[in-house]
C-alpha cells in the first residue's frame, strides 16, 4: 500500500454520492485504482472503500471535503493503521493459534501479534518459540469478574486493533464484550446459526447433517449471536465420528479465521447492525 | 445392473459377519465387484451394500443362506427394485420438476415418474408436454383432512416408492405421514438445522450469514427434522437481497434434490434412527 | 432493470476517469447503484460497468459528454439490448440445451431462444415441445464448407447476440468463426487448458487425475484456446470410470454454460486480448 | 490403530477373493471393521484396505494363510510401519514447511519429521525451533551430480519413508527419482496436467482461467507426470495479479500436500502403473 490512499467512507445514502467522492478525490490528485461500494437500500446506507494511486498533500483538506461533500454524520477513515495490532485468545487448542503465529513470524500476516493471552499455559512453549508475550491468566479460584478484570487490563496493556478469540472457550460478559466493542473477533466451530452453543460437532453427529463448517463473526452479548465475517462448509459422512468430524472441521476453523483478520487487516470489513460488509 | 446381483444388508452387530456374508456369496458363484460396510458402533448396528457379478441360479437359497449366515431380525434385501417409481407434489415453483422431468425424458433418472400432484394448476402444462399425468389438487376451500385425504388417495393409485416433494409448499399432517412413512422425500431450502420453517432465504438475509445451502431430507413428523440425505451451500456477500438469495439458492436446491434421488434409486441410503447412511 | 441505466465503459487508463464519469452521470440526475471497475495495469486498459438509478432524459448528450471526458477511442454502451437473442447448436447430448430451454420457458433465462440447430435430429422433438424452431442441418455427405455455409446462412437468419455451442461436436473453421467474432460460446468438458480436444474424460481416466470440470469459452480459432468466461472442477476418484465421469461432468457443464449465458446476458463480460474481465 | 490390524492386498483379480480373505481374517479371529476394495478391470488388479479389530496371535501363519488364498504374486501387507518417518525438501517459501512442522509438534501429523534439507538456508531458523535437524545443502557451485549425491547422501542417513519436495524448486535427475522409487511426494502449484513446468501461476494468469489449483503427486522421471495422489482447485477472478495468485495459491498447496501426507501415513494409497488407488 506504499504510495497509495486508502478511504472508508460510511453514511447516509443520498444522490450523487460517488460523483461528489470522486471529484474531491481528483482534486487531491489521487487517482482511482478500484472503488467498491454498497448501497443498504433498506437501512438507506452508502458504504465505500476506494484504493487511489498517489498520497494527498493535504490531508485534512481532504478530509475536510470529503466530510462537506458528503451528508452530516458521515464517518470517513483515510489510510487507517496499515498494521493493526492483535492480541491473541487461546485456551488449549493450537491450530487457529498456530496458523496465526507461523504466518506473524514470515511476515504474511499484515499485523502485529502483540501478545497471546490463555487461560491455561498449554501453548505457552510454542507461542515463546516466535518470541511473543505469553499471558497465563488461569480463570481457577477465580469469580468471573476478576478473571475478567484480570484479562480486561493484560488485554488493554497492549491497545490492540482487534483482539482474536482463537478457540477461547470461556463465554465472556457483557461488561467484558462492552469494554471492547467491535473488536472481538472469535472462531465458532460450525456453520452458525446452526449448533450455538457448546459441542456444535457433537450437535452435528447426533442430527446427522452432511456438511460441518465453522464461522468468524464479531462477538456481542447475544452468544454465537454477532455479525459474521466468513462461513465455509465441508461435505462429510456417516461414517465420520466426533473426534473425525473436530479434526476436519479444525482445517475449516484455521482457513476461516485467517480469512477473516485478512480481510479486517485490510480494512476490507464494514458494520451495519448486526450485518457485515465485507469487500473481497 | 444387468448380470449384476445387489445385496443389502441391515442388521445387529456381530464377530465374522464380513466372512459369513462373503462364504455365502462365494457359494454361489457371485464375484465381490464392490463391497460397502459401515458399523454404527454406538448402536451396535451393521449395515452393508454389495454388487456382485452374477445371478444366482437359486435365489431363495441365497436369501435363506444369508439369512442363517446372520444374527436374528436381520434385514436382507437382494435386487430390489431397479426402476422406482415416484410420484412427485409441486406448487409453484417449477426448478426441481423440471430437474426431474428432463432426467425422466432422457432415460438419466433412473426412475420413472409415475405423476406430478400440485395444489396449483401452474406446472400443469409444463408436466404435459412430457405425457406424464398431472393431478390438481388444490386445497382451497378444503378442510387439512380432506385435502390430505385427495392427496392421499391420488399419490396410493400410483404404489409409489419414493413421493418427492419438490418444492411442495404445504405441511402435510402426522397422519399423512405415517401413512407413507420412509417414502416422502423433502428438499428444504436451507442447511438444515439452520433455519427451520418458513422464509429461509429471507432469515438468512436477516442473520447475515455468508453461505446458504439446500438440505434433501426423509419426512417425519417433526418439521424439517427428518434424517437428512444430502446437503450443499454455496458462498453469498452482503450485496445479494433475498430474491437474488431465492434464485442462486434454486441451483442448489435442484442439485441436492436430484442427487438425493440418484442414491435413493440406486438403493444406496440407508436409515437408523433418524440419521442415514449413505454408501456413495 | 427497469427505470434503471446501464453504462459499459471500455478504454485506455487515465487518471480522473472515474471522477470525470461520476461527473457527466450525476449531471444527468443518474444515482450510481452499482460501480464495478477493473484496470489492467500491463496493457492500461480501464474497464467500467455501471448500474445507475434513473434513466436519463436526453440520451445522445449523455453519449457525447461520456465520450468526451474520455480518452479517444473509448468504447460507450449505455442500456445494451436486455433481451439478448441466442440461438444454440447441438449435436445429439441434451444436457445444456435442457438447462437452457427449461429456463427460457420459464422466464428466467433473460434471453430469448430464437433457434435449435443441430447436425443431427436427436433433440428435435424436445425442442419442439417448446415451440422453438429446430433446423436439422446434416454434415453428412457435405464438405466442410458447404455445411458451415449452411450452418452459417440458418444462424444469420435470426442476427443472434450470442451462438452459444451447447455440446456441438463439430470443429468451425476460422471461415465460420470470424463471421461471427466475439459471439460464439462454447462449453468444453475440461479443465482447460488441461485436455485440449477430443475425449477430455477419457484423457483424465488415464491420467488419472482426481479432478475433472468444465470451461465455458469464446471461440476464436485456436481450438480450446479462446478467452476462458467461467471455470468450474469438481473432485473424483479412482473408482469412477469414463461414463461415470461423463456422467459426473454433465453436472458441471450445464451449469457452467449457465452461468457463462447469466454473465453474457447481464453485460457482466468484458474482452481484453485472449482474457475475460467478468464483474460477476 | 491400537488393537487394530490393517491388512493391505494388491494382486491379480479373481472370483472368490473377498470371501477368501474373509474367511482367513474370521478364522485368526479379527473382525472386520472396514473393509474397502477396488477391481481394475481394465488391468484385472485387485486392491483391498482392510481394517479389523483385535490383534492376531500368529502373524506368520496370518501372512501364509493370505498369500494361499490369493493368486500367485499378490503383495500382502499387515500393519505396515504406524508412524512413517519423513525427510523434508525446501528451498526459500515456508507454508508447507510450516504446515507439516505444526502439524508434528502438536502430534497431529501422524508421522515422525526426522530432518528438512534446503538448499538454502532461509528455513533453517524456523525448522530449529522445533528441534528438527536442518541440513543446508548448497547447489551453488557444484554440477548437478555432485548436488544429487550430497543430497541423496543426507537423505538415505534417514531411512525415510517418504521424501517430502515441500516446495523444493531444483529438478531432480532419473538417477536421483531412481534411488527412491515410490517415496518421492511433490506438491506442483498447478492443477495437472495444466500449466507443468516452471511459473504455473504466471502461466495460468496470461492465459486467463477462472480457477487455480494444486498437485500433490509421486515423483517419476517424467516431470510433473507421476502418479497424481491429491489435487484441489480455487477460483480466481481477473482482478487477482500474478503475485495474489501465488499467495492464493499457497493456500491450497498446503492443504494439499497435508492431506497427501495424511493418506500416505494411514496407507491408503495404493500405486497402481501411473495411477493412485486412495481409499480415503
Amino acid at each position: 500500500m506504499n504510495n497509495q490512499t486508502l478511504i472508508l467512507i460510511q453514511c447516509a445514502d443520498a444522490v450523487g454520492l460517488v460523483s461528489n467522492i470522486a471529484h474531491v478525490i481528483a482534486k487531491h490528485q489521487l487517482n482511482i485504482v478500484t472503488m467498491r461500494e454498497f448501497v443498504d437500500e433498506v437501512n438507506q446506507k452508502f458504504f465505500l472503500r476506494v484504493v487511489c494511486s498517489g498520497v494527498p498533500q493535504e490531508m485534512d483538506e481532504l478530509t475536510q471535503e470529503l466530510q462537506q461533500a458528503l451528508p452530516t454524520g458521515a464517518a470517513v477513515t483515510i489510510n487507517p493503521a496499515q498494521q493493526k495490532k492483535l492480541v491473541v485468545l487461546v485456551t488449549k487448542e493450537h491450530h487457529c493459534l498456530a496458523d496465526i503465529l507461523v504466518r506473524y513470524y514470515f511476515q504474511t500476516l499484515n499485523a502485529t501479534v502483540e501478545a497471546v493471552i490463555g487461560n491455561y499455559d498449554t501453548l505457552q512453549d510454542f507461542t515463546e518459540k516466535f518470541a511473543i508475550p505469553y499471558h497465563y491468566i488461569s480463570h481457577e479460584g477465580k469469580t468471573k469478574e476478576q478473571f475478567e478484570a484480570e484479562l480486561a487490563a493484560q488485554v488493554s496493556a497492549y491497545s490492540p486493533d482487534y483482539i482474536v478469540l482463537a478457540k477461547f472457550m470461556r463465554i465472556l460478559s457483557p461488561t467484558f464484550v462492552a469494554q471492547f466493542e467491535g473488536k472481538l473477533i472469535n472462531i465458532h466451530h460450525s456453520f452458525l446459526p446452526a449448533f450455538i452453543g457448546a459441542n456444535p460437532y457433537r450437535q452435528a453427529h447426533t442430527r446427522g447433517v452432511k456438511i460441518i463448517g465453522a464461522t468468524a463473526h464479531f462477538v456481542t452479548n447475544d452468544l454465537d449471536e454477532g455479525p459474521i465475517i466468513v462461513q465455509r462448509t465441508k461435505s462429510i459422512n456417516h461414517s465420520q465420528d466426533v473426534p473425525q468430524l473436530v479434526t476436519a472441521g479444525k482445517e475449516i476453523e484455521k482457513a476461516v479465521l485467517s480469512h477473516a483478520i485478512h480481510l479486517l487487516t485490510e480494512d476490507r470489513v464494514m458494520l451495519q447492525g448486526n450485518k457485515t460488509i465485507v469487500f473481497e
